[in-house]
This record gives structure tokens, sequence and C-alpha cells, in this order.
């Protein structure tokens, strides 16, 4: 028996690492060696315990790219019909849909009824800080385009196609949109790039982090504005005065924290469209009046859970524009499988773009 | 001088019968001999001071059906390009778009950025308490079909174009929805009506009057609950019985009382839309958890002002629909111009399910 | 081994009662006894060769509906989620989805790129025409409700089906369209029936059989018009009169003929929608002026190749129907296994509305 | 009387500079100073007849940018609601829409039934080819932003809008999108330009023209095909080798010959949309199979006329880009108007990308 290192959260807070088994690929299946398994927020909610109880112990990374070790009997082909073999660089969905439920087979709607996140660290696994990822039959995979460059598809990680999938739900950017951003963390910055490449007209990006704001107008942002020691009112005429009295046509709520919410309401103008992204894990409510939402004929559109299409569409999207954006350059650390916990501390601290774990290290 | 009769409001909770001068059509408009002029809640909120400060003194009414009695030079055709002379019936949009501000010309949305509620009373004027209706160039009437009964037109009032409206924004309903109806008032029953004739799978209507609710049953509803000593688990639990674990795919929000809003989040279910139509009065906030739009894939929708289009579809729609549902029926009391104040205390105590102005009595 | 019969075609032309072996399900599959099977114009066309070589022998018959007789490994519910025991009756969606390729798992259109249409007739087989049909993991099934009527489903067949995945692809039928349906075979029939419940305000129905237009009239068209005797004009100027100057607003083509696409084009008014349905297996050009397109401001949508969720969704839909419109009736005639060949020359001959395979009999 | 030159047609083939009188502008109106007015293909066809008889004498010129000389009673913002003054340079929508049709107040869709188009030249008139354009009441017309450069917005002309027209009704060109321009004309080089702005992964274009195939590349697209000694075939090819085998997911004709009709279809890949632009002038007909639409699940739609919102986004975005691509640069004539029989003939001949009538020249 073959064995591989992973990173390996055995309860609330505590991380070790590994040796797990290698297993060989299911039929359908393929097992990749990993080349870079992302760090993303979530984990960290994940290793805190605030994304509830998780059925230790699992192997952490939902975020992977890797090169095919091996392919189960009967895949000659990726999820998109592009021909693939041992060696090839692939990019994950670590969701696999059902397709056996109704969301999947009747509305083609994520979440998916039937979604596995984690599967037990000493089963075959598709978690990201590890040697080798086991993707089982039907968690769709997709061939790196040849000039791709892992970095700059790990980068955003899995906030580029959580975005993708939020504007599929709350409508595409469109020309003339005008487009503020509570939050440039990853799902924020993956939000600017999509808005500047879907040639929204004005992309106004609010954090507290000013090397965050920066990254964010390199991404193609038009205005930043710092919520440091700002209020909601600030803000609020802030944007009024970039956008004109009109406001906001689109906010994109990447903030990911309580009182994000009512802001956004806030700033979303009349006939605007409000997308909610960050705040799938803050437990809790907020007040708003239904009667804006009236009086500003508006839409408010939640939205989780990226679909494979997205993963497909946000590798063809960081490949075609890793060279016009500095995404690459947006990892900002680079561990070995044995330093997760360094990784996770990193990203908790917000001192991080963006670590990724590469088990070369 | 033509003089003619209006109930007009005069200040907050006075509404006087008043005798105004009936003034020629000006070029591009009609003078319309009113038929019928619907008594709407929206009245009732405008008369008691709730819908905010009123232009006083106005004439009441901006629900009309009426009879042409002259044209305005260069018109001989209705809003949708029928042909119409002094005798037709007609039905009108009492808020008339600019066409020469963003939202009509840029958006294709309302509300309009100029529209002009009411008019000066002893200006001519559009409200419908009255015997004469002047619609200026600009504010579209439709002819009604020859076999059209006015008061089945009369029986949702504007409420069945706000309804429409609202399924344009957030969507229509579908073969296969689930459709949850908050309120059976007029918005409520318009909406069951919509939903009923869209082939919605399952409606079920929620309200705390059973006699609302049988009307809404005879306007396709599947299912009534009532609001009467039910909590709002009770409810769920009921909704949940009926519609199974999957919930309802639409809830379309006409009731006008806040704690509506947070019971329409929860009962909308994943990847389901909410609808909110009747807030647009009730000032105040409630709380929601955002994050229940995430985790349930949720859209939520405000809308208002419906459009010209809505109130020529509502015609039509009604028209067509007199003789398969009790439309005309539902018109309960008809009141002469200087019992205006009447028919908005009928309306006030809920007693009332339709009463119209008729300007012969 | 056991064996079942199944109506087998074993080259052009030629179709001959078999004995094949009844295998146990696959994991993940269903094997299930036949009840009904339904004959399709399309079953004529390949046994003509008219659609194309076929990989002989094969096990006719892509409408089913049957009893499960042994669920594979780890099924227990449908593909809906709802749960499923040996006994329970299941519509199946015959053409699987692979979850593989760019159509499926990017675009998530049909036809997907690798769908199997027929298997060997000696080989594990979902053919209709048959005492077994073996379905295998990924064809999607669906329990039938608990009141649902097997003829019910069965009368439009996989036409219901294929009209909302045209409606799908064309956008819906509103409240305010004025329909012309192509055709009154299964796919025109199937049409009328979904405009009518979808809210439609007019539907005219064009056929050369009055059998049928009768048929039409019965699930909601509101008016026929003959082929039989009747020039392009002159039908056009029928619509004219049925529907007014601006014509339908959607037009449907269910009827297989080359000349009915040009007429098509024709009879949609401007601003309307042409959904073509029933010409993908009808080889040849027609001629039509592009210009017409861009005055008329038409869409065009070719549509094919039915979801799984279209399953679905006829099938409650017609199992919601079934009461309120004559659907068991269509099942015009049923025949044994062995007298397939008798079914097929009822469908080509238009005798028949829908005959149907009863393994019983 | 004041009086200003105006390019008038007369009859076909035949253009006389005229003295025609310059009236106040009505109230809801503006009288403008003409600053440029656009020579189209379109004035060419007109010109020539092949745009059908013409009410001459007709003033020339549909595309203009003007100077605010003078303001209509009751006018003192744009039809945006900026405010306007004299002096002011503004753009205007030369096909006013009657908001009085079901086209405009059912449909929101254009064509307008009551669209005028030309106006008798010794009437108040809009053409653009003249010292002033007196727009009447109701023709929208859009203040420039302070920074635009009005050769920037001339260059596309009525292409712009019109192409945006275009993705309105045949659906926005998407991140993903592949997208082939059959024609490097105005139309052409606008989509390139819409599709390149909106984030197409692709932009193949099609012409005869070595310069205006040049010309397309500078405005985004990533590669040109010349239809010179190619044929229908060839082009295919080239376009799969540039795609891939699935081809293009957008293909826009704006070529207006025939012949780019079947071609267009051809072209077009699996799911794919078929944007039919150019082909409003080219009377005559194309044979094309239906059955490709089915299989291909292909949408075909026609679109012209654009509307004010159009012009508006065609302003801003041209402003938006002045800097970023070579837009002014494509003014490549410019004459007074005496000289309009040059530009057209300049236009004919294929020589000129775009030329400007310049009333000061």
């Amino acid at each position: 028996m073959k064995y591989g290192r992973a990173a390996v959260m055995v309860e609330t807070n505590r991380v070790e690492t590994w040796d797990v088994p290698v297993v060989a690929p299911e039929p359908g299946g393929a097992l990749v060696r990993v080349v870079l398994g992302g760090v993303c927020g979530s984990d960290v909610h994940i290793v805190s315990g605030e994304a509830g109880s998780m059925p230790f112990p699992i192997i952490l990374g939902h975020e992977g790219i890797g090169r095919i070790e091996q392919l189960g009997a009967g895949v000659s082909a990726d999820y998109a019909g592009t021909p693939v073999k041992a060696g090839d660089l692939v990019y994950w969905a670590p969701i696999a849909l059902c397709h056996r439920c109704h969301s999947c087979t009747v509305l083609d709607q994520t979440p998916c009824d039937n979604s596995t996140f984690f599967q037990h660290a000493e089963k075959p696994n598709w978690g990201s800080y590890a040697d080798y990822a086991w993707l089982p039959n039907g968690m769709a995979f997709y061939r790196l385009p040849d000039h791709a460059d892992p970095d700059a598809i790990a980068a955003l990680g899995c906030a580029l196609p959580t975005v993708l999938r939020g504007f599929e739900q709350g409508g595409p950017v469109g020309l003339g949109d005008t487009v503020v951003v509570q939050g440039a963390g990853p799902v924020g910055l993956a939000a600017v790039l999509v808005a500047a490449v879907s040639g929204a007209q004005k992309i106004i990006v609010l954090d507290h982090s000013d090397k965050r704001l920066e990254v964010a107008m390199s991404l193609g942002a038009t205005a930043a504005i710092s919520l440091k020691g700002s209020s909601a009112d600030e803000r609020k005429r802030q944007v009024a005065d970039l956008l004109g009295p009109r406001g906001a046509s689109v906010v994109v709520e990447a903030a990911g924290a309580l009182p994000a919410f009512p802001e956004g309401v806030d700033l979303t103008g009349t006939h605007g469209r409000y997308i909610v992204l960050g705040l799938w894990g803050a437990i809790g409510t907020q007040p708003i009046a239904p009667r804006d939402l009236t009086i500003k004929n508006m839409k408010v559109t939640g939205a989780t859970f990226a679909k494979p299409k997205h993963y497909y569409e946000a590798l063809h999207l960081a490949t075609r524009l890793q060279e016009r954006y500095p995404l690459a350059g947006l990892v900002s650390h680079r561990v070995g499988i044995a330093d997760a916990n360094k990784a996770l501390a990193l990203v908790k601290s917000g001192e991080a773009i963006k670590p990724v774990i590469d088990p070369t290290l």
C-alpha cells in the first residue's frame, strides 16, 4: 500500500499531518497528484468550528489543481469532453452533483440535495491539502489549457466560480452597470475582476484593508473606499459622489459581515440588484425595510455553491486574463502540507491575500 | 363653463363633494365621462395621511373606467393603436410616464422619475371619483373590448396591473410552480388569479378573513390557511403539509403588514422567489437572516408602479376571464360620488371586497 | 436465465418479436416491468430508415411507463429524490445525459454530446416495446404520483416533454400570447395543451385531419384551420381574421413537413417567436427571407431532445390535467408486443391518435 | 426668417443643397446646431432608391451630434434627466417613439408602429446633413459627457446602437462566448467592439476588405478572415481551426449580403445564437435547413431599429472607450454640406470607413 501526506482536521482547531493510503481510482474517477491546494477563508471557518460540526477526521482543502496520476476505467476525457491522459494538469470542482435529486434533475440548481463535502480522512479523499486527491466518479475536473499558469487559477480559488455563480443567479454585469463591491477578500476581488472584464462602467470596492483595496484596483476597480474610520452614511455619500444620484445598479456583498447587509440594500440604487454572496456563513439577522425593495424596484439574490460549469468558466477566464491582470502575483504564500496550520493562520489574520499548499515543499 | 361633481380630499381625513370645471381635452388627450371609479385601499391610506402628505385639494380615485366624451386634437386611437371614438368605453393607467427620464428612456423601468400622481382639484384632473376625468396627453387609455364587463375590470382594480408588474419583475409563474400568497385583499386575489391562469401547480392563500379566503378559492387558490389564531410556525407546518418538503417555489407578499416579510422569507423554499408587492406603504424594518437568502438560493424582488402595459394586459385578462371566474361579483358596493366617505369606510373596515363609485347614483 | 419478449427491429422495415434475457439491474440502475410502451411517429421513421441507419438489432420504444421489478444497489429514490420501492410505477427519460461533456456540464444544454439512444437488442436494454426495461445507472426515472393514470401520461408521450423543452428554449407562453400551432399530431397537441394551461389568449391549430383538429379543440385550442384544400395565403388570411392585424405572437412548428417552415415564418407576427420542433427529421432546405426576421423583430428557435426535467414536468402536468382534459382517451389503440408492426402501421397511416404497446396483451 | 443649408434628396439619385427655414423649437422640443452628421450606408441605399420610395424632398442624415441652439418651452433636461442648456452638445435618436401604439406601450418593442423617419425638407426637420436640426417634442436627445469626443461617437454612428439593440434581442455576449462577425462595415465593427468590451473569449471577423479587417482587429477582434478568394467551406474550416469543434457560440450578421445568411446559420455552433442585423435591406430569400436549427439547438434573432436607450448607451460606451480604442480615428473624411454627394460616393465605393458632414466646412 502506498501512502501520501495529508493535512487532517482531527477536531475543532486541531490540524495534523497524517499519512493516508493512496488508492487507485474507481471506474469513472481519477487519481491526481496535487500541485496546488488553495487555502480559503472557509477553511478557517471549518477549522474554528464556525461553519458547523464536521465529520472528523477530514482532509482539508476544497481548491485543487493537480496532475493526473491515473485515470479510472473508462475515462479518457475531462468533464467538458477534452481528451486527457496521465500527466495532464486538471482543476476540479470539489462538490460533486448527484444528478439524482430535484435540485439537480428538475431545477438545474445548486445546492444539490445530496452533496458530500467531505470524506473520512482515511477513505479515498479529494481534499487538496494532500499529496494526492482521489476524485470519485462524477466529480468534475477540467484540463488546464496548455499555457495556463496554475498560480493564476489558484489566485482567486473558489471565489471566482462563486462569483460567476452569483452573476448567473442575479443576472450578469452589463456595459451600463455601475457596481459596488462590499469587501475585497477573494470573493470581492473576483467580483471586481468579473465586473471589469464584463464591461462595467464603474466599479467601486469597499474594504478596511488598504492592501486589499490596492489589489482590487489592480484587478479593474475604478475607485476604492476604505471602511477604516468611515461610517455607513459617509460611505453612501462617497458612492453617490462617484456614481451620481442614481447610485449603484449592482451591489455585490462579499464582506461576510452582517452589517454589510442593510448597508448593501441601502447602497443599491433604484432599479438595482443586490447579490449576496459572502453572508452564507454569518449566523444572525439584520433589519431591513421591505418598503425599500418595492420603492426602489430592487432585486436581492442570494447565491452559493458554484456548479462545475463555473469552475470550467473560472479556469478559462483566469487563464485568459493571466497576462492582462496580475493574477498569479496574488498567491502570497506557499507552504508545505506540514505547514497547513501556518497557512490557515495567515488567512485568519488577514495578512495573506492567498496562501497555497504546495506538496513539494 | 360646465361643471361636474368630484370627491375632493381637502385635507387629511376630510373628503368633500365639489363642483369642478369640466374642461375640453388638450391635444393628444381625452375627456372621459366616468362610469366606474374603483375604491382602493391606497385611497384609504391617502385620506388618513399614512401615505404621506398630499398636494391638497385633490380629486380622489386612481382606478377608472369611462366613456369617451371628447377626444383631444389628433387622437383617433387608444394607446395600443385601436381606433376610438366618442362613446367608447376606456380604461386608463393613472400614472403617466414622462418618457424623458433615465427610468423611462434608458431602463424601461417604473417608477418613472417624474410621475405626477395628483393634480389640484380645480385644475383639469384625472381623479376617478368624479363625473368626468380629463386625461392629459400621454396618459395611456385602452378601449374595452366590445363584450367587456366594466365591473369585471373594476373588480381587482389596480391590484391586477400591480401583480402583472410584480411577475414581470420577479419572473412569471410557470407550470411547475407552487405558490403561496400572503393576504387576500385585492393584490392577493389578483396574485391568486394570475397564478391560476398561468398554470401554477398549487396556490395557497393566507388571510385572517374567512370571506376573503373563500373568494380566493373561487379565483383559483387550491388551499386556504386562516391567520386567525395560528402562529407563523403553525402556518409553516401547514404549508409544508400541502406542498411537501420543498416548500413554495414562489411566495407573493400581498399582506401589507410588516411581520409578513420575515414570514415570507421563511416560507420561500430552496431555489424559490419571493415577490414583495404589498409593503410599499409600510414604514419600518424587519429582521431577516441574509444567510437564508444564500443557503436557499433565493431571490427577493420588490416591485410597484404598474406600467401602462400592465393596465392593457389586466383589461384584456379580466375581460377574457369574466365568465370563467366570478369577477364582476367582487364589486360588493356601488355608491355615488357624494358617498365617497362611505365607500372609504367600507374598505377601511375590511367589510367590502370592492366598492366602486358610480356617478349615476 | 429469465427471458422476456421484445419487439426488435432487425433491419430496415423489419420488426420481429424476440425473447431477450432479463438482467438484474446494475448498481444505480433499475429493472422495470413495462406497463405501457408508447408508439411514436419517430418509431415509424426509425423503422422505415428515414431517421438514418440504426445499430441493428435494436429493441424499439422510447416512451415507457413501468413498474419497478428490482432496484439496483444503492437506489432508494427516483431522480427527483422521491422514495421508491419495488412495485412502484415510474416514467423514464429514455436519453440519459452523460454529465461529462461540454453540453452537459458547461452549458446545461441538450443534446448531450454522448447520448446513447439504442442498445443492441441482446444487451441490457431500455426499449419499451418489451416485457422489461433495464434502466442503466444515470437514466432518470420518476415515480408516478399515486393517483396518476398511466394512459394520461402515455397519451402525448415524448411530445409533451419535447414541447416543454421547446418553450424552455424559445421562452414560455404568457398570458397575452396568441399562438398558432402548425400540426396536430402529438407534438402539436402537446403544444396546444401547454399553451392553454399557460394562459394563452388564443390558440389556433392547423392540420389536415378533421379528427386531429377536433382533439386539439378538446385540449384547449380556440380555433382550428384545416389544411385540406386551403392555400398558405388563405390560411394566413384566416389567422389574420382570428388574431387581428398583429398576427401570432408565438408560432409552434409541429408539422414535420418542410413547407411548414416558410409558412411559419410568415405567420409569425411582428415581435413574435417561432419555435421549430417538428422539423428535426426533415432533410432539405426551404427559402426564407432574412429581411423578414429583422423587419419583424423575430426570434426563431429550434429545439429538440427533452431533458429529464421535462419528463418530470410532463409527468406531473399530465397527472394534474388528467381530469380536466380528455388525455387518457387519446390512447386510441392498445396492442401486444407481438403486434408492434400493427401499431406502427396505425401511426404511419395517420389513423391512430396514440397506440400503445401493452405487454399483457 | 432665418435660413440654414441642408442636403436635400429631391428624387432618386439626386441630392441638392437647399436653404431651408430655421424654425424655433416647439414646446418639448429643441433646436440644435449640427456639429457632425454621420454618413451611413443606409443613406446610400436611400439615395439610390434601394431602400424603397421616399417622401421627397427630404433632408438626409439620421446620425447627428449638435449643440443646443434653443430649447423648447418646458425643456431643461435631456431624455435621461440630465440638465441641459443652450450650448450643450447632444446626441439624438432620430426615430421618435410614439408611445401610443401596441409596440410602444404594450410590448416595449421597436419598431414602433408609427415611426416617422423623414419630414418634408421645407418643414421643421431633424435631418443631420444640415446647419440646424429641429428635434420635435418626443425625439430623445442626450447630453454628451463633458469630456466626450464627438468624433468618437460619430465613428460608429447608428451602427453602435443597432448592435446594442441586437444583443438586447438576441441576448448579451458573455465571458465564455466565441463570436463570429460577418462583415466589418460599421455594424460589424460595432459588434466586434461590443463583444470585446463584454469579455468575449474570441472574436473572429470576416470581410473582403483588408483595411476593414485591420480596423476590426484594432477594435478587439482576435482573428480576421478575408472573404477574398475564399469559399464558404474554407471559411468554415478556418473558423473551426480557430474556435475548435464546438464552433461559434454567437454569430452576428453584419454583412448585408444575402449569401451571408445560410453561411451564418452554418457557422453557428451547437447551442449557438445567430443575430441577424445587416439584412434588413436585402430583398430576397435564401435556402436554409430548418433541421439545422433543431439539431443544433439554435436561436436566430432578427433585430433592427435601436431604441433611444441604445443611443444613450452607445453615447456613454463610445465616450468611455474613446481612449482605449482608436474610435475617433475611424472618421476618415470630413466634408461640408454642399459636398454630401461626395461623402455618399465615398461610402458607396467602400473607400471610406466613416465620412461625416461638418457644416463648418
